[in-house]
């Protein structure tokens, strides 16, 4: 099973999981950057200098990222997008393959069903990944689509079929 | 007068110019980035790798981008979103410093008022640069935030007044 990036991007918070294992899933590290009030472009450098940072430490074969249908306003869709577009490029910058998966599809994975709050989110991570405490919601959901990049690739390569992700390489 | 680099970043052609001089400007270079019709990581990845290869190639001092204001819906700006931060990314994973000017800044900078069409803009940057042939929309884009960022950082040196431009450091 290869080491797993799971990362949830934010200009004010960016969430990041690095998992390992097979039949037991662990993690190497779940954590978050909180980027300063600063002018933007400089958040930018800094999610992918600090995701660069956490690659670089933790060797992960590949990426796994929440796709984004936008339900806000264009405004803070181009902040999200900004955000998105600097940790996808860390990933990139690496070589590593990125997947994305729609928020129901990590849902599933987590929990069983399509709908699930974050604090049912948070829980059921810290319970397979094994972790104690409080897990800070944005490195909770950042492991969530780790742990569901896990189990997709492990059904594709148990049933030698095309994943239902989109397994792309950026 | 440092080296500049313009970018007028999106997901289907991005534009990138880099231009020199003091009393005079040139071009070292104005072109375009076409992405394919792929995914959108790899549109990313490509976005940020080509970019890399246009400032080791040219080794612009400083960057400059326009600032968006989205007036489109929200699918688009987290689009534009992507791109814009990957393209930053590109700067910033290099070092340079990268300023945003608005729209109205660079029509101000390069045909004297707030308001001109895509077609003046391609006009005023092909006889200011001296470049000869039609220029692709993009690439003339590029090259006007280029050329704006120089007009505000060549002000600011002779009236050693902050400028005012927000001349932010990613």
């Amino acid at each position: 099973m290869p080491r797993i990036l799971g990362i949830d991007p934010g200009s004010t918070i960016t969430g990041y999981a690095v998992i390992e294992g097979d039949a037991s899933l662990s993690a190497r590290v779940i954590d978050c950057i909180r980027l300063p009030r600063t002018d933007f472009p400089t958040r930018l450098g800094l999610i992918f200098s600090g995701l660069s940072d956490v690659i670089a430490a933790h060797q992960p074969d590949e990426m796994a990222i929440e796709d984004v249908f936008v339900s806000r306003n264009a405004a803070s869709a181009l902040k999200l997008g900004q955000a998105r577009g600097a940790a996808i490029c860390a990933a990139a910058a690496r070589g590593l393959a990125v997947s994305e998966y729609t928020a129901t599809q990590v849902k599933q994975a987590i929990v069983g069903r399509g709908h699930a709050d974050k604090v049912q989110i948070q829980h059921m991570i810290g319970m397979l990944l094994g972790v104690r405490g409080p897990l800070q919601a944005d490195a909770a959901d950042a492991a969530a689509v780790a742990v569901c990049h896990a189990h997709h690739a492990r059904t594709a390569g148990r049933m030698r079929v095309a994943p239902t992700d989109t397994g792309r390489r950026a």
